[in-house]
């Protein structure tokens, strides 16, 4: 019997072109898991002869170097026995790079991006004088200093409901750039910052042109005043820069 | 005029052929820092021709893959200006694998192996049975249960000075084999154990095969009570494995 599963995933993010199949890029994630599957999918039903390859659909797209501690998936397979088996034959196959936290059955309605409520995005930010030898492919490192409640001033004015098209990587976007963002927090300890952002969705690159116009704020490059004008503008080129890929994480994908 | 400097080290070990510089090995950490002091000192006293290469001396040898977190190494340069610059100098040439803690002028008399007093290396082994995709470079996954009242009972045997000639995988070393542990400690979390030794040195591997052996322990292969035999053995063949080199790290190096 076919049925649909959901897999949470953690992944290393720089090895690979992203999350998103597409045309010339076999080495993206979601291609990588796919052939998985559809390995584990023929062995598991070699004696009905099963051959089709199986479609894996992400809550969305994370950018080549971007992390995740929960991305969320769910495929179609055709599979009889305990799930823990299926579980277990998937990770057999994975590359160190790529986790399974967990695999669940659900309902046939349920959609990855379609069904999900919300998103949590960490960004994490490098401020020490020191090299993060440890964590240089997982934290962008700023050089410059940060005055952080100028940032945290900032941050405010995300939060509600907002056209974000200025925070858009792609203004040729043709559906609602409307956005709404719940929760920023900032976790502050010796050698980082990490910038945590919880919303009904996110446009594309949107979390690191926020993260960048933040880190200008906080070097005072531009003024916390200046994001309302930003917002309102809805043009890309009124943000500040795009913080590197690297930096950022998602956290978790809620589901009703 | 010519002084003594003293370096504190952290370094992320995968990509190199261990610290020590060896005939046809240029990957190692001690070479690339030669390299790097030698060119910098030739830029700093370009003026008085100065050619002649810089040699480093490190508190000791990491394997390849190991990592550190407080390697101290010395170095004699011809230097007039502020050590700040230098150590900027120096800052500017290291890759991202490599960061410099600290950089201080010593006595004539400090050599960073002769003179150190004791040491501290921590082994991290990962126990979760979720793969550790982002801490993989520097955990060893032991997929095994283990059981840690256990290992601990056995790491009390290795407590005080010993001939540790069973977990030194040098064994035609002629020199003594006799070493003194006076702490190991235990940090327990949910997904990994971390062990740390502190002695006046190790042999080579010899906090690797501790380690093996212990884990042994652990699964219930070995007895605690073995370990009291095995060092009464002085054969490396009566210990454990040696747990492999990236779970480990040379946290700190004392001197007086």
């Amino acid at each position: 019997m076919i049925k649909n599963y959901k897999m949470i995933l953690s992944y290393d993010g720089t090895p690979y072109d992203g999350w998103q199949k597409q045309g010339n890029t076999p080495n993206t994630i979601q291609a990588k898991l796919e052939r998985i599957l559809s390995e584990v999918s023929k062995n598991l039903n070699a004696s009905q002869g099963e051959k089709q390859g199986i479609e894996l659909h992400g809550s969305g797209r994370t950018d080549a170097g971007t992390h995740a501690l929960g991305q969320v998936a769910n495929f179609h397979m055709n599979f009889e026995g305990e799930i823990s088996a299926l579980q277990k034959e998937i990770e057999k196959h994975l590359p160190e790079t790529i986790a399974l936290l967990s695999l669940e059955e659900v309902g046939e309605r349920f959609h990855s991006r379609l069904s999900a409520k919300r998103k949590k995005y960490t960004y994490t930010i490098w401020t020490s004088s020191q090299s993060p030898v440890f964590e240089r492919k997982y934290v962008f490192w700023c050089k410059e200093a940060l005055n952080l409640e100028l940032m945290q001033e900032g941050a405010k004015y995300f939060l509600g409901k907002h056209d974000f098209k200025s925070f858009c990587a792609n203004q040729k976007m043709k559906k609602s750039t409307i956005r709404e963002i719940y929760d920023i927090s900032f976790v502050i300890s010796e050698d980082k910052i990490e910038i945590t952002f919880e919303g009904n969705g996110f446009l594309y690159q949107m979390v690191r042109i926020m993260v960048g116009t933040l880190i200008e704020i906080g070097e005072g490059k531009k003024n916390v005043s200046d994001i309302e004008e930003i917002l309102n503008a809805r043009s890309r080129e009124q943000a500040g820069f795009t913080a590197p890929a690297k930096g950022l994480c998602l956290k978790e994908v809620f589901y009703d």
